[in-house]
């Protein structure tokens, strides 16, 4: 259980890091949507391993091929199936750890819960599952274009290196212009040679990625439980490495007083606005016309190139040596994992939303 | 739709702040519980308002009645069907705001939503909601303690008093003994006080719960959507006025190296432990059968006994005045509610674990 | 589980036949649809036992309370709870059969799951559920009428008499004017004196329900699961003594030549129709817009007024009699059910519908 | 939507007739389970086309991949991810059919739902889709024969061709021995023979199929709405071509009186049994230990090798005419179909029923 996402556009996703493939089901995409395989290998291309020096430097291809629910170019309102197969596999990188619980990773939780699990590469455990979820979310904002609504995330911390503007007053149209996707150049500088240090010293660390969606429509959302912000937040933390959630003034506006948080609402050309946006365009878990906001809070990655103390599967202590290809921090590459799972929390509940009134 | 959570021990609640009642039925609860009525009543009662000096003064008796699904002082496996009927409705209260946008509220969100709203008291927005999460979750807590397991929630911060020492240096049977729900009787008196200069400045203030669920039996959770921690996130993210959830080393622990972070394996009277855990007990989604530890952050609440500027339903600027009974700061009547929701949590996926394996 | 039917229009049932009341909760009716409560009753006293010498002459008053999800008249998108509570209990009654297993009903299958049930009535099993059903399945046709649906079920066999013409050469506005629900008068008459008699042989029999909507728009139905036609029947099989069910040319249709069965379109005024209907106006799992019609088939009673040979829990060999007031015949009486359950399918695919394309 | 069966057991299909392929994910496949892909292979070939002369000649080699969720021959729990290449796609074939509805096919119905349909063989709607619930369900049978449960599906009427013998009086060891799939040798020539006539005259008939499941352990289902036989109808119900579902004594059993219906309960080496067994297995709508067996009910196959009226996209009159490959009868081909199916159900429930509970 666990595998799928969403309601009306719902995803089920497959594959471990070393199986023969991944993929993915998308069911209820609508139909007319006008297939886009370019922007989907574009995204794909955002979240594969090598692609620069802070980045681990295993190749994936990650060549995907839809078999299903297009029709001459158009979403057919079918199940779309989408498959990547994994071409450079190497399972016997892994035969070292292959009874050996590494800290940290899920090898332990996964033989507990299973009591048996694919030791390569992590397994199902492994990102490389969010490959998947990369195509699918690719889908899901094709679909929000087509109501004017946009994604965008980026790096905003790493380390304690943190970006303090906020992003209203930031370009994030430069957020791919360097590696570690920074929009402001002089922090992404900072933050790269930092990761790099890190590498080094074989180390790994954490960060930061904060997210916008604009030109959402009020009325996104459904209470009590299935709150915008509660559906964006169970999907980032869904997310591998993934501590933390927060929305509009988060965690710090736990100090603030209900005097200077509220959203005064005011009106410009005759629509609804608020002065200030504590709110992070969600009030009472709908969507209030607002930017959409939040920031996920990534761990470091787990694998470092050192030895470490552990266990292995027999209950007898044994040393886990770091090998292989990785990354020394996360957040560069997740920038368009945490993109894909808001697209596709916007798509499923603008599809919900048609049915909240009696008439359209 | 929203009004459901979980998928085996699955819960649905109705019910607005001044309507006739509310209530919740829970389904997938499984045979042979034994009921503790007194127990649900306690659990409400701390939830309840007017508690104390820091909590509204708003009377609401919270009587429940169970309806179904129990026989004999036992649960017999068919849904419990719970009723809170509303005593203290007082709708005339609000028939100052009844075309007007309370900033920061759910006014505007649910009349673009729905095209209709329940003015009274926030209607379905109204936190009054929660007592059905409380009542539900009370006998998630009943059944958790057939297997060892407890819930345990606290208020770490209140402003900018913040709680400093871990959950592992506080002595939580002691937060039942203030009023503020803080097991550090010296920090909880700061934070009363601080609350009731809020409260005498017209103005509110937010604050954190902090809860830690211990006995919880290695392998819950199911990857990769359904992570325990997202389930968790998704719970807490539920509750009105939440705006962040973090679990284990939270957003703190990105300014970590991997080698710090990561949680060395060692055997205990062969058991398979951890030296630390900025896990917070679940790796890759899983629980590894340490502590789970997660904090939740709450905003201000946003009535406020001030006048606002606003808009009401026909586009016109307004001043909303603050009226009423209520909290200058929710957290401390929150534990109970952040408690109940952790407990459906774990109550869900320890029966859902017993599904992952061909043999039970 | 269990106890929840539909995605979009959900409605989740608890209650007992013993217990204190039973209930409902609807969530994802639509907001602004019109509530007329007196239509809701009068669907109930449709339902409702001692309503005519034919069936049985327990007392219940259905009485219905709305507490939830209704806002001056109208559906506010909330969730609608709604309660009826048991009135006319007597439990004494089943002191007898309280360890015995009565023949053909579920109180031996709902000890073997559960290890623990309320035997009085039936507990969750009896036929009194339905009072729920019914009340949200009148909801559900107040919603479709909006859209000029409707859905009219009537009695087509009560053991081997059986009404040979098809729905199209009855008049259906006469199904109200007799007791035994049958649209043709003289079949009717048959019926009841054939039922009486059974009735005062101490035994009972079966039926089938026949039902039409009319007005459904083409293209409800989710393929490849959820094909309309897949969900009806669901629907139909989850009432208590359903053992069959069947749509267009059904179970005869299997004798059929495809020359035969096959529906031809042709056009009429612009508008694409079938000259005849055997798809039962579903193909492809989806509505074309022709009336859909099925038939449902009930079992005889299992209560009879006679002695039977049974085990009770204590595996010994005991006999069963029958006491108390029941039904000779069910399908009277399952003629609002077989409605209800219609009316939410169409419902739920209705609102689903408004997903399928990118442009609503 | 529509897509997905199963809540713990849980498959999800994708794949239309002429696309580049099909597959199916399973989530919730309990891990440990040894994984036998000679034996899906034998069950993808019971299904597949060209198997005899009263089956389409059409080719397709249904070769199948797993590509995660096994690892060294055992499942792991994570989802088990199958795809189906399609390599006989001849799409040429159908453009004399790419703007026509053909009669009693899903063509309109796709059209009006989605606003565009891949008219290539049917696309989604065509009975191809059945390939991943065969291999799906070949995989649930796997897991039932750890439990002892056996899934044994056959022909029992072709035409008007109808085996009176009741299943107890069979050897459905037999069943395969014939291309008809009936276990009696007469009768399974007299059906074949008369198949085979049908196919000359260039028309097409249906027909019935009959299934029993044995070592069904007592307490399987999840009542009200989820009761197991409504979960099995709507199994039977979702595969292309049914037109009906019945259980046990299902329609014939309305005609009788509840004295003779009614199975009376006596102990057999200490276990309950029942002396008859009109319930067909399930009581309660939950199953009893009693053998469960029902018919399933196959329409004449809409494609026919005669010229037919009809009208187009355009809305205009136009003449279809029968061409390619077409099975005469579906049910031969059902019998793997309808066992998969039921094998669905049957290994969902079976582990859903661990949750009844409070102690496993």
């Amino acid at each position: 259980m666990g595998n799928s996402f969403g309601r009306i556009f719902r995803i089920t996703t497959f594959g471990e890091s070393h199986g023969l493939g991944l993929g993915v089901i998308i069911d209820g995409c609508p139909a007319g949507l006008t297939m886009d395989e370019a922007f989907i290998r574009e995204e794909l291309q955002r979240r594969k391993p090598g692609q620069s020096k802070i980045t681990t430097q295993r190749k994936e291809e990650d060549e995907f091929q839809i078999l299903s629910g297009v029709f001459e170019g158009k979403t057919t309102g079918t199940p779309i199936g989408m498959v990547i197969m994994n071409t450079d596999q190497k399972s016997k990188d892994y035969s070292h750890i292959s009874d050996k619980f590494r800290p940290s990773h899920a090898d332990f939780t996964y033989f507990e819960k299973y009591g048996i699990r694919d030791y390569r590469g992590g397994g199902r455990s492994s990102a490389r599952e969010t490959a998947a979820r990369v195509a699918a979310g690719a889908i899901a904002k094709l679909m929000l274009r087509n109501f004017g609504i946009s994604v965008q995330a980026y790096v905003s911390q790493v380390g304690d290196i943190k970006l303090e503007k906020a992003y209203t007053l930031l370009d994030l149209s430069l957020t791919e212009e360097n590696i570690v996707r920074c929009p402001d150049k002089e922090m992404a500088e900072k933050m790269i040679a930092f990761i790099d240090g890190v590498r080094k010293s074989k180390d790994t660390v954490g960060g930061i990625v904060s997210c916008v969606a604009k030109g959402v429509p009020a009325g996104l959302g459904e209470p009590v439980f299935d709150r915008l912000h509660a559906e964006l937040g169970k999907a980032m933390l869904s997310i591998n490495a993934v501590k933390g959630f927060e929305y509009g003034s988060g965690f710090e506006g736990v100090k603030m007083r209900g005097s200077e948080h509220n959203d005064a609402f005011y009106l410009e050309e005759g629509k609804v606005k608020t002065k200030t946006n504590h709110s992070g365009g969600i009030q009472g878990g709908i969507s209030n016309g607002e930017d959409i906001y939040f920031n996920v809070a990534f761990k470091p990655v787990a694998t470092i190139m050192q030895d470490q103390e552990s266990v292995n599967e027999a209950g007898e202590p044994v040393t886990v040596s770091g090998k292989g290809r990785h990354d020394p921090c996360v957040v560069p590459r997740a920038v368009p994992i945490v993109e894909a799972m808001a697209a596709l929390v916007l798509a499923d509940h603008l599809l919900i939303s048609r049915t909240n009134k009696l008439h359209v």
